[in-house]
């Protein structure tokens, strides 16, 4: 893959106008209980309402619109075991490309039929004996598709920013954001947006407590790799951060802090209950670590991005239970 | 209780003035899939997302809204074991007066506890001994305390009808609108919000199979009493319609049909599982109707409403196991 250059601002706003009328502008919800619990006024930007039931949609198409025509006609290629493979697959049927979707043999069947029910074709790989990158190099290759990856592609991290861009637009100023960290597709698209429209605001990426790569990737000051962490938040279990995403969460985040899978599924809780939203266990982070109190709000404004509900209905009743 | 006249449009209009940056604007939802299934276009008016969980928020703040220094003085006196409970005790609250609520010995704890989290005082009857009409005009005389019944009254309807105007609002003209009914408040309601916003639109009223008074009341033009029906959609468990209600809704609905219990769920675990809210057993019902396909909807553009989601979690949990 060739490479392109570092996503900045106007590659954001350029993500925005092709997202236009085709991206669900999601609402902006605020809770008076709670604003009450961490004395902050919080706005909680639902891209658990977005097209396919998450941010993920917002890159994959961006990436996919601005194929030329050689592309289109070959198609996209991706490796995926989660909510990034629903998107490039809707994003594919809406650009009318044929899409291929790389996925690991041991993926819930129910995100296999969502794929293909979007239209994808998805191939099966052996995750303990294969590399999904090096069978993603090899079919490119070979079929000429253009391979968008789950997160570390400028035209991805551009289409994530778009979700603060309609956020500030909503909210104006905020003092504080807290978005998920997972790759750092959406945390480097969302300082990007926030850098620009909102100067000041302390950005604050947050992890799974057993999966803080980012956490010590910007301690090192250098892309650390992990094993693949066990955590209920599955959509943030990356091993590490990407070429991309690294240096502009290094220049734009103030810090990362992480989070339990017990103070997940109290979020998850606290939003079924009192905000009547399904969030997925890594649609949490982000709200977990302001309800938890685990970095101080207390008289700021604060964005919260929830980033998506794709959680298997049976698991989230258990949740509940 | 002095008699008031029967609520015109013209009350709406104002009961939207008074709700004006109190209630929460709730988003309009479509469902890509939705669509698909119905061969129409859909759009949700989300009431789950209104404050404490329901429409019925809009209906008890115009209400209390239109007291006079003296009704503001002696507070606010209802009955009810459901949302309109913890709707007039936080109306009351934003108001600064107080507020009673009767309800009845076997409501749900969390019920009363939430209604009293908001400041009111609960006084419960034993509903099998004791008439709830009765207690109510007792301690009106008494305190003083003006009554505002859970759907029987001009500012009740008129509050409720102004989603009808959000909606239409942002969606355009409507060929039909699909509203739950139990005592009528919303239907009512929204019923003369959608005659002046978007004439032509045939409105709908959605009852449970098991609590079709409306549909007989309709059918025998006269209030048609039944007994306390069987159902899981408590909210709309009213035993007759009112005598403000039922002139509106002979005029302006043109059908009341009725849906059961098991299309109920299955409707929550699409709204759960598809569009990613938590939607309470009643505020299910308009949809049940559009997408059980009850009423042919096809090439249509049509509103339903989603009334609450206030759900027990762990009953929500086991319907969606």
């Amino acid at each position: 893959m060739q490479m392109l250059p570092a996503p900045t601002f106007v590659d954001v706003i350029d993500a925005a106008a092709h997202l236009e009328g085709v991206a669900h502008r999601t609402p902006v919800f605020t809770s008076s209980t709670a604003n009450e619990r961490t004395g902050a006024s919080l706005f909680f930007k639902c891209e658990n309402f977005q097209r396919m039931g998450a941010f993920k949609f917002r890159g994959a198409y961006n990436a996919i619109s601005h194929f030329d025509y050689v592309q289109r006609d070959a198609g996209v290629l991706t490796y995926s075991s989660g909510n990034h493979a629903q998107a490039t697959a809707l994003s594919a049927r809406l650009a009318g490309i044929r899409a291929t979707i790389i996925m690991p043999h041991d993926a819930p069947a129910a995100k296999v039929a969502a794929t293909q029910g979007y239209g994808g074709e998805v191939i099966i790989y052996d995750r303990y004996k294969e590399n999904r990158e090096e069978i993603g190099l090899r079919l490119s290759r070979e079929r000429g598709m253009t391979l968008v990856p789950p997160y570390d592609h400028p035209h991805v991290i551009a289409g994530q920013g778009t979700a603060v861009c309609e956020m500030v637009e909503e909210t104006g100023p905020l003092d504080m954001l807290f978005v998920c960290l997972g790759g750092g597709g959406l945390l480097a698209g969302a300082a990007l947006a926030a850098a620009e429209l909102s100067p000041g605001c302390r950005v604050i990426g947050v992890e799974p407590e057993a999966g803080n790569d980012g956490q010590q990737s910007l301690a090192k000051g250098e892309i650390v790799h992990i094993e693949v962490p066990h955590t209920i938040a599955d959509g943030a279990a990356a091993t590490h951060l990407g070429i991309y995403t690294f240096p502009i969460i290094q220049r734009l985040v103030e810090t990362v802090v992480t989070v339990t899978d017990v103070q997940l599924i109290e979020t998850m809780r606290f939003f079924a209950q009192r905000m009547k939203m399904v969030v997925e266990p890594t649609g949490c982070l982000a709200a977990a670590a302001v309800m938890s109190g685990i970095v101080p709000v207390e008289g700021k404004r604060v964005g919260v991005l929830v980033s998506g509900g794709n959680v298997d209905l049976a698991r989230f009743g258990q949740f509940l239970a």
